[in-house]
């Protein structure tokens, strides 16, 4: 690469500025399309920036006619400041990820309007009422359709990019493009596999009530072989095009509808990554409900609610992707026409079945690294942070810590969802 | 890829022309650098064909002063035809693996003098007096620098360009131009592993002698199981950069000197595919060493040496590689400094322990897919096509897929150098 094309890889190169209240009209109103979604003219129309997440600005623009939101990439980590720059071309692969998800779950990722290179920005769906799963979480809302989505959702994605679905031609050249989102991947690198069990200055935890436990993650030299071993299978295992940020964040919520959003971290990885990142705070949300319970509500059924979900999600995913392999099976992996024997056929049943279980303790090793990345590196879930107490916030995080190092530690000996739910009981009873 | 780039990379662009005896002097004399290396005028000059592989045109070219080797890419599989068509932009990954392995073994590579993209052709050193090892195994010829200086090639190859050397970003970049060899990757995916197991008009295998062993390779369901867990790993695990075609046709000796050529299979994939493609070749010429016993040597005692060797290339690459974690360990993978203390440093080392018996194991089972697809499949090996007698050569064959099925099905109890050695005895033995 160029250094001017890395420079603009990082700054952006001549048309991009930041989007600010101003001049996000005059984008928008360039387009005829946008132009009808929203009615009216420019100066009828609000805007608000509500980004709360780390990377990027978030715009709400509603105009007399409807709503769109615009995502922007800024040049740098917004949780950290200008010092950590970040290419804005990560815009590019949340698009392309955007797309290849649209391709098989359209209902569950939000529609694209318009995607602006040069600006870094894509132009998209308004999600209204939806509302951060997260924060519903917090404030114990049940979502029954939650486990299903999620789990149609990953089932779809994952199997659709693997070789199990794609030609090897075809499934090499989307890689090779996603392949070079190496600086979303840096930070995921950094921060899920690496801070957390070192000094690391980003690091920051509940203190002085972590302070024990913190070092013990540090020097314990079983888990950091378990956690690097983990890291080596996301740095190397390119086995389908991952969401590779699938928490409670990136997803949207009605009591009907589900919506994945923010894929800019997609990469082809592991396929448990994700599939871990979504139990995993389901399990941040279980451990912090004791945070948010008050005298007319204990949480307690909600608890059981949040893990009745982590079973019924990997229950629903394993039958949905099965149920594809046995179907949709036109990849160069385990090539179909050399099972089409009676024996052959049932020795493949029997390897699927072989394959799920591997898929499901790499899904629990992913899980507990995502989880203690949470409590002991420097992006934290509002589950643990809204919890104003912090004593009774550093309880429930030492729990979750618990279970974390219990996952990355024995995770070949746990193998079902209900192994898991009793370990996760057992943690929580102390 | 526009269509015109597509056919660009299959047929070449404008300036391309296969070469022939009279075209290749006006290519060479337009390099002042070639021509001093040559010597006197292209009049001067002898050239000759030589290309007894698969793929490609090959000549030598000799002048007064010196000689040059060139190896053009034809737009399609020589072996087969051109109604198997090969894109000519695999000279350019072959390029790119060279200097990749430059960087780490200059002294066991051909230099490069030239890469003409528009002509898909490199000029390279001549190798001279070396043969291609796999006629001096033939030849009974024993080397004795061979196993050292291949593990010696693989430990630093396989090293370098992988997690625990290579920072991520790097190294995704890397991988993000050879994801693109997707043609190449074709050949292996379907020869090597997919076309021995079914019915292909490609197969051949000596008949009628080996019908009955080449019908259970089709049925035998757990084999079929077993080898596309294989194809799972080789589509998937991009761990490092594989020269993809490590046999014994790929390496050139002397008496003292090793040089390894031909890396246009070049991909990020798994490293046991290139150690297990050496062995496999080892142990083919091994079973094959029966059909070139004479009346003075019944080559028994080279039998031995062929397994020595084998033995030896494993010591010394894990000896090697090793050395290279513990030493060179500035990669992403098993990050150093979370190993610093006594405690983590032993935990590390049992570990390194832990992922090279993995290693073994992948490479013995891609070393039984190496065998069994050169006497099943479309290209086999001039170790068994020299053995004049089909009797004998199909005895020899079918020694060679029994320890294949055996390497395949139970790679995972197959633990050391020594187990393999009494596995091959067992088998020669009938």
């Amino acid at each position: 690469m160029t250094d001017s094309a890395m420079k603009n890889r990082f700054t952006g190169g001549a048309g991009y500025a930041a989007l600010n209240e101003q001049s996000i009209r005059g984008f928008l109103v360039s387009s005829p399309d946008l132009v009808t979604v929203l009615g009216g003219r420019p100066q009828d129309w609000s805007v608000c920036e509500v980004g709360d997440g780390n990377l990027n600005l978030v715009f709400i623009v509603k105009g007399p006619a409807g709503g769109v939101c615009v995502k922007q990439a800024l040049p740098y980590v917004r949780l950290v400041g200008e010092s950590w720059p970040l290419p804005i071309d990560r815009a590019h692969f949340e698009h392309e990820a955007l797309k290849s998800e649209a391709a098989v779950v359209p209902k569950l990722v939000p529609g694209i309007y318009l995607f602006d290179k040069v600006r870094a920005a894509i132009v998209m769906e308004l999600l209204e009422p939806h509302i951060i799963l997260r924060k519903g979480l917090i404030r114990g809302i049940r979502y029954p359709g939650l486990a299903d989505d999620i789990a149609t959702f990953a089932a779809e994605t994952l199997f659709s990019t693997s070789d199990l679905a794609v030609a090897a031609s075809k499934k090499r050249e989307h890689q090779s493009m996603f392949s070079l989102n190496t600086e979303l991947c840096r930070i995921t690198e950094e921060l899920v596999f690496t801070d957390p069990y070192r000094i690391a200055e980003l690091n920051r935890w509940t203190t002085p009530q972590l302070d024990d436990i913190a070092a013990e993650f540090r020097t314990d030299a079983r888990l950091k072989i378990a956690v690097q071993e983990l890291k080596w299978m996301y740095l190397s295992r390119g086995e389908a095009l991952i969401h590779g940020d699938l928490h409670t964040g990136s997803i949207m919520v009605t009591s009907e509808e589900t919506r994945v959003i923010d894929p800019e971290f997609a990469v082809y990885g592991p396929m448990g990554f994700d599939l871990g990142a979504f139990m995993a705070n389901l399990l941040l949300a279980y451990y912090s409900q004791a945070g948010h319970a008050t005298p007319a509500d204990d949480r307690q059924e909600y608890q059981d609610w949040l893990l009745d979900t982590l079973e019924a999600f990997w229950r629903s995913f394993e039958a949905r992707f099965l149920a594809l392999w046995r179907m949709r099976n036109a990849g160069d992996a385990f090539v179909s026409d050399l099972f089409e024997d009676e024996a052959s056929s049932q020795a493949l049943e029997a390897c699927r079945g072989t394959f799920m279980a591997r898929l499901f303790q790499d899904s629990i090793g992913f899980a507990g690294a995502k989880m203690a990345r949470r409590i002991l590196g420097l992006a934290h879930v509002e589950d643990m942070e809204a919890i104003g107490n912090p004593d009774c916030r550093a309880l429930c995080e030492r729990r979750a810590l618990k279970l974390a190092r219990e996952f990355m530690l024995n995770r070949g000996s746990i193998t079902s969802t209900g192994a898991v739910r009793r370990l996760a009981e057992t943690v929580l009873r102390g």
